[in-house]
């Protein structure tokens, strides 16, 4: 079997939440620090995105650094919540000069925060820059300003990078960057080589991309940075855990990935509002190295030949025999490790 | 023109508002009484919906009769909370009887309280009653929960009418009443006159119902009990205001309901998350007017007509007539009654 | 290993098929009889649904007959054609008299072919009655129309069962019978026992159902009378391949069947388009034996318990172990019976 | 009044269409000529894109010439079929090299055809170029064999401009230009002047694009060359009446076509299945005249205002003033003319 990837998961994996009808949170808040426990609990985590402001947390940073250390985890990015109440009609596009410049000033500031930690990247979700309603924006100006506030922002720091994670929409209508080729162009147009894209599958999914191409499209581009997994209904970001919807979407999105000989890290994205976070991360880390298994067993050059002759029946018969064997084969496996 | 209809809002209209980024909220939290000055300051509402228990509100039923007083509204409904943290795996159909009595014991004091205050009905929204994932529930005894709960309260109740409003999904991914067919069903399996539905404009047309159509089916059932309109993109609930993207299915779904001689509340379900919340009521309303007042305008007898050989194209001839006049129409109006 | 259902499939999977675009068809076009040849090529297809009138065809029936005996298939049903060009504007709906009396006779004509060859039932798919655009329609009038043909056209042949297939769209914009509820509501204002619901997995699926859901609902209604598989990506009826994308709730669908003691048959509405129809149809089978065998191995009393708790990790899990094993049992059992 | 726009539509609007279930087709065939004349009867039409090879028609090129003139019509386009059963699996990205030759020999024929008639630009609509199925091509190659294609067709041709339509998805499940960004990515690689985009307003809204948007994005890369309108419920290309259902995104997306001083034509890209197609014409234009008022009445300079703060309701009430008296406008403007 090959090498297992590097899992990862953002820390709000571990948080609890809140939306607009359960107002008060669907727990009791959660600590930065027992968020961190909890991504240790999972065992087999290696990194974890943070968010900065550190959430819930008001002790200092070598609190946080202990915590990931006792936990065996790493930093791997900072994802500034450019997205809360002062921000809530954008950050980089917000219509006011002075929020602007406040949002860069957070941006900066995780920034800063990313390098000290070591991380990897710093992750930029744009999700209240957008709009709601038709006319409400002037679409030439929008983008001006979050193409001109990403070359301010990443140009000011060439010793890390940045990546951009697009969405089609939630909690704007629309968000700016709604899918991936469209946030190529704004990338282009910045111009810079330390940005790119952080492609969530589900986003990509329920945004009518096919996450497999949507990721060709990135890597051939040199842009593809990071990933998220996640998985939903189509019809929203529902962040539910990996492979309970779309099994084969999702295997044909790994497949591309090692086909291209990308090995970043294989990063949770989900929202488990009502189940046990510790467990819900089990349970998508199961599947996920299930499917690894499956992509050993997969026969690439047959799969090769299929694709050649766009042949759909073949290509989908031999990604049934490895999907549809892989649990078998991961218990196997575990029985003669054991 | 004929007699104006009374307008309406839910009260959270005018309340701020949270979601899963913004957790600190879209604005300084609003009480209660603040909400209802605010309804009162819209100049056309007439009555409001409130929940219970009351939001942010730590006063006594008096401060709330008397600030409805002095803005001139009536409590025409109470919705019961009953998609918060204690539920959020369903109120009447929990898998935990305890917490299913306690929906019950909140429902119960809900209803009391809506007849303490003459509200013609009290409204149930089972926003957390369903499943997220396949295989969660069996689809056999969340439905027989269901029914049995909502036979439990509304038997104990003959004397005040409860409306259920159904919307296809969020929170919970999929919603154990998705549309005005399904909740019809339920309606009947019940077996109790003084049950119905409240119609929600948006949740129907991103459910895939005409709102029309969806509207005819439960009047013709005798259960068409209340509506609420907003509008949204058809593929989430964005409670945008009225008016603001599909003009010719709002004017077709109060069409409906004139042409049946429905005379119900004319009431706002929008969530103005980044907009002034009594500008926002006022635009809808606005709007409602010059609907009025096409409707007053239109051909019936020619629709009728053109409806009875299905000539789509004669029918929206003359819609797109009144429609595209009705705001010259208003101003004309305006400027005689001025 | 529990005994494999029937398998069967509509004739129309063996055709070359139109669209608006390919006019002249995705192939040659292929007679009825050579159709039913490549059904009998497929080697475990026991039934199949035929179009009446007889597609292609000018022969007569006893080469009908004869080509069935040859490949050992029964016709499991009629499904007459009430969507072609007579029927645009609608079949029972028609708002034309003369075209509602067309209709009926071919329905009548169509019955009395099911029962000459002994089929289960008589399939009624009303594609083009609904309407394309707000305000064509009078929708009462309409949905008064669709209940009183049907009653005039089952309730004249108590001696052989009707199902609806019911669809959200397409032909028409809307169709009459979108979903399960609505049509569950007509067939109860009909008033007749042998009238049901034929649910279709895909139309299901893109009509925001619950696939499982839905058959629950028609079981416990006493009116699943038959079903078909395919697959599609939510938001069309793509009559893919079953298996293709939606594997886990495919899964539920047919567990919820076998819960259930539902023991009908196993039919394929698949529209190969580009592919090859016969190694089409054996693609869906080989997936729905794999699937067999995986529900012959859950632990479904483990499953009961995870559901009783509305415990969606649990449920994943059991699901996951058959679902996932599910090639490799059958590879397996394969060996051993070879 | 400023001056009205030239109208346009495609020529397939006046033919009868087939589906996979009226295969027989929607009515009799209409040959060209007879399309053509039924374009003429429509008044304000003054230009017509045709299909090539010619639809229908066993007649020569100077039959059309004539047919075109006596209508006062001319040929703004040619749009090559290269999205009949000879490409059902692709045009410039079939798998066989064969195919791909003989599509490229098609595009180059049509290419002549349209220099011979004047027209603007050769349409390229890829429907056929895509896949059905996860896994069934390399997306990479396809890609690749995309952007190579378009580079040795629309290298040879540099006398006249190309436009790609793109669309999410029909008839293949997913269409390998879905958007325009994409769309944009491919025509920069191809790196030839002469290339463009035609955006299709129904493509765009059921790509879960903002027209408007995406219309902007085309002009400020140079890239506009044409647009397309009609209508749909945003969930599939249904090709309805313009103004039928998304009357402010229609006005929106030609507010942005002003603002930007684009002059092309206002084509229609409408499929009347049920209607007669020259008032299906004739409604669209009529809509679009009261439109095209409207915006003479909008206050430009405040809406700026508005979008400068993105003041959603501001914005919306500007636009129900000019759109909600567009027809009254007409009207009276009719009456002085008269």
């Amino acid at each position: 079997m090959s090498e297992m990837p590097v899992f990862g998961a953002g820390i709000w994996h571990f948080a609890t939440y809140k939306d607009r009808y359960a107002t008060e949170g669907y727990g009791p808040p959660l600590g930065l620090l027992e968020q961190i426990d909890k991504a240790g609990a999972v065992g087999d985590l290696s990194v974890v995105d943070l968010n900065w402001p550190f959430a819930d947390f008001d002790g200092n940073l070598d609190d946080v650094k202990a915590a990931l250390e006792r936990n065996q985890l790493r930093a791997v990015a900072i994802t500034p919540e450019i997205y809360n109440r002062d921000y809530v009609k954008g950050s980089i596009t917000n219509p006011d000069p002075a929020v602007r410049a406040q949002a860069l000033k957070l941006l900066n500031e995780a920034t800063e925060l990313a390098k000290e930690l070591g991380c990897d990247y710093v992750k930029l979700w744009f999700g209240q820059d957008g709009w709601d309603y038709p006319f409400q924006v002037d679409y030439h100006d929008i983008w001006k300003l979050a193409v001109d506030g990403l070359r301010e922002l990443v140009g000011a720091h060439p010793e890390i990078k940045f990546v951009i994670e697009y969405k089609p929409r939630e909690p704007r209508n629309k968000i700016i960057f709604p899918n991936a080729a469209r946030t190529l162009i704004a990338i282009q147009q910045v111009g810079l080589e330390n940005l790119g894209i952080l492609l969530d599958f589900g986003h990509s999914i329920y945004g009518l991309e096919t996450p497999a191409d949507a990721a060709q499209l990135c890597i051939d581009a040199g842009r593809l940075f990071a990933i998220d997994v996640n998985d939903n209904f189509r019809g929203w970001d529902d962040d539910m855990v990996v492979g309970s919807v779309h099994l084969v979407e999702t295997i044909e999105f790994f497949y591309t990935l090692r086909k291209n000989n990308w090995d970043g890290v294989w990063q949770l994205d989900q929202f488990p509002f009502r189940e046990d976070s510790v467990e819900a991360a089990k349970a998508a880390i199961r599947f996920l190295k299930a499917l690894h298994g499956a992509l050993d067993a997969l026969d690439e050059q047959a799969l090769r030949e299929a694709q050649a002759s766009h042949d759909a029946l073949a290509a989908q018969r031999l990604v049934q025999d490895v999907l549809l064997s892989s649990m078998a084969r991961m218990t196997e496996s575990q029985d003669v490790n054991a």
